[in-house]
């Protein structure tokens, strides 16, 4: 059973324990009986639930179509592009039989039924789609084709932490295909720009955004474009990703066109997707020691209201009061929530700055006396008389007010913590004391390497705000034309 | 590649064929490499997410909460409800093994890291949600739990058809716990009936309800209620289910909680379920030798405007005129799509037949200069000369009037083909000719497999509709107090 009075560890004391006290106080997640699979709970899937409802209407309006494709991929289909298989084999749930058999010695099911071929459980869809796309595209009037699937992938991960790296996960796959080069570069950029909007706006996180080394790029990429947040303990999180495939899956599925001069080619390619990590982006992005703190764009619940009342004639004055403070609000399209159970204000109060809810409103018999309520921001912790003519008013400038703060915080979290740096010297010496770390770097893999065994660091993307620059790789010395950023990375 | 020109084949012809003719026809759904599973294409999916649309909103203003659980439930959970078990060893992928490696000898990637103990890829969630419930529920206050999961689903059918029996399938499963029995009964029903409501009103099926026999129970169930459809071929097609779980469930996985009067209780549990096949039930009912028929409240696209020229002058002008009708339409919540593509009006007229768009505005130059336009419905091959000053009230009463004799031709169907039989010559002889056949039955086990070896049908339900009325079986003479449907079924 769950302890709700439950202590949350302090940032300071234990991070990682901070980060899962978070998700337990909040009630965000519950562990399952399956290592590494997580069951979302009806406060963390309403969460998933607005992030989809943005980013699906977002990919609509630019033409993408959702579809569906099967969870299982035959391994044959897994080999055909080198990369891609040497990427994702180590790291897959193999299905091998097709049924239950009573073992009559033990007494217990056996798997039986083997299968011809094994199927991998989709650890990401590029190899079964594209199968299909080859014969879905004839010629360059069937492009660009532009589809998008939201569904549950697979990754066996040997150390899993919840929503940041869970063997299973919730996330959109979406999947293009061009006729030419630079219109694929152009939609992996454009996908990349909608993640890093999304993400700045909607959850209030700074967002560096940029290209990966060869090292950190999607198996089976030309080039992989991301975008990195900065969590509390200035580590990097990479938070979404949009890849130009070039012509590397199309040649290994035989995805061609008849192009407008009559000629068969293999069409260009991009994919780009975003998962529930996006949800440890933000809770490491802006929850304090208090717990969660939710943004008010994303939030299941904005408002919250808290009735105080000592007897039965104050409990049905502030009730009357808070049922058209409630009306108000949800002709605005606010989403609030009444919580008028028979529990301590201070139980409530406590519970709802734990769920990260943005804003309270408390009201007592006083309060209605003065016509007034008190507003209470989750993000300061700062009070406010407002008067009850101005609520709803108060309660729009006040959700924006909260979602600029946020992020706010999080952009000058990320400016103080990111350190331009000229030697290999200072290079460790700031790496090690956390941040993102922008030094020269030639984009070897080999140095890249070196880089994290020495450092834990790895590079996290050559920011595309960063300008061409003649320099010399802070590693090896070898001619670089332009900063990366390193970090230590979750 | 596909023929878009094939011709359909005719559905007293060869009714299976006809199917997926239409299927195929229609841009629902394309055969995958994978045995029996289906990807459903944007036009498919799009139907499938105005259905979601729809049942998720009905199921929030229940209180039903949405959250997700593993996709892999351990096979020892699998165990624990005996009949569960029993009615889906026979049928599931088995994950044995958590990698691939390269077998050198061969130089192909064969399944390695066995796990400790098999995975089963969820064919439904009550094993692995229960017993999360069992931490999740302490006392009667926690009570009723309603949650819901939008979720695939993998089932290893021998033989499949798409939308009716495919291997993986997209569903909604919902799982509710309950204080008492009646309760949990009074929940079941409400989600038949929910179910029942939406088939009717949103696909314009009419639909026969009640409980099922033993035989046709699902496995852990105490009593299952569901509903069947009736397609053109006149079989039954069971559209969506809703078990009273009893304590069944909660006993297999200990979910107690703590009564009003401080006693330790299992709880009372309900399940419910509609899938993808619910497309094919909309298939099955409406559609005809010309393609598939969407019923307007469901429909992806509800109108479709073709316009009609033969020089750039006509071009101008219509486009002019559809380019405002399209925006009036659009006004009034109306899904509408421009097909100014440049193709032969008939190629036009042709592909959207096939789709089943509910109603066709048809626009030339001659209509310009009339001040009118050509309605063509779907349901009926009707064309209507509409004045351009009607045009969005009448877009909006046609549709209204095709959603409402879709469902009347359904009802008709259903109620032509419903017979009552009072001995088993007469059951044989009727069942023979198909439709739904109502029958004293004992509803045991063993008569009922033996009316099924003799007839090749099964019982539908026992209708919510029929009135308890002393009989004798109409195969083994016992007592019966009810009639039962019969029907050869999909």
């Amino acid at each position: 059973m769950k302890d709700d009075n439950k202590k949350i560890t302090k940032r300071t004391d234990d991070y990682s324990k901070w980060y899962l006290d978070v998700i337990e106080a909040s009630d965000l997640i519950d562990e399952s009986p399956v290592r590494g699979c997580m069951v979302i709970k009806p406060y963390g899937y309403a969460i998933w639930e607005n992030i989809q409802k943005v980013l699906d209407k977002q990919f609509k309006d630019l033409g993408v179509q959702n579809a569906y494709f099967p969870l299982f991929i035959p391994k044959s289909f897994f080999e055909r592009e080198a990369e891609h298989v040497e990427g994702f084999a180590k790291e897959c749930a193999v299905v091998t039989h097709h049924r239950l058999k009573l073992d009559p010695t033990t007494g217990k099911l056996v798997p039986d039924g083997l299968l011809d071929e094994p199927l991998i459980v989709r650890p990401t869809s590029e190899t079964i789609m594209y199968d299909t796309f080859s014969r879905w595209i004839s010629s360059y009037r069937d492009l660009p084709l532009m589809i998008n699937q939201w569904a549950n992938v697979v990754r066996w991960e040997m150390r899993t932490r919840p929503f940041l790296r869970s063997m299973e996960f919730l996330w959109q796959e979406g999947h293009t295909a061009h006729e030419s080069e630079k219109e694929a570069d152009d939609m992996a950029m454009k996908m990349v720009k909608v993640y890093k909007k999304f993400v700045e706006e909607y959850l209030g996180i700074s967002v560096l955004s940029g290209v990966k080394s060869e090292s950190e790029k999607f198996a089976g990429a030309k080039y992989t474009y991301s975008i990195e947040t900065m969590t509390q303990d200035i580590k990097a999180l990479q938070s979404a990703t949009s890849h130009m495939l070039a012509q590397n899956f199309s040649k290994a599925f035989n995805v061609k066109f008849l192009d407008k001069d009559q000629k068969r080619q293999f069409v260009w390619q991009t994919s780009w997707g975003i998962s529930t990590r996006i949800i440890g982006a933000m809770i490491m992005a802006h929850s304090d020691d208090n717990g969660l703190v939710v943004p008010p764009k994303i939030a299941p619940i904005q408002v919250v209201i808290v009735p105080i009342w000592k007897d039965d004639k104050e409990k049905k004055l502030v009730l009357n009061k808070i049922n058209k403070i409630y009306k108000d609000l949800e002709k605005v399209n606010v989403s609030v929530k009444n919580d008028d159970r028979d529990l301590r204000p201070g139980a409530r109060f406590f519970e709802w700055e734990k769920k990260g809810v943005p804003l309270r409103i408390e009201i007592g018999p006083k309060d209605v006396e003065n016509k007034s309520v008190v507003f209470s921001r989750r993000d300061t912790g700062e009070k406010m008389i407002i008067d009850e003519k101005n609520i709803t008013k108060e309660v729009i400038n006040i959700l924006d007010a909260i979602q600029k703060n946020l992020y706010d915080r999080s952009s000058k979290l990320m400016e103080k913590n990111t350190h331009i740096v000229n030697s290999w010297q200072e290079f460790q010496d700031v790496i090690e004391r956390g941040g993102f770390v922008s030094a020269h770097f030639c984009g070897n893999k080999k140095c890249e390497d070196k880089i994290q065994t020495a450092t834990k660091a790895t590079s996290r993307c050559f920011s595309f705000d960063e300008k061409e620059e003649y320099g010399k790789c802070i590693y090896c010395g070898a001619d670089s034309k332009k900063r990366a950023v390193f970090a230590k990375s979750y």
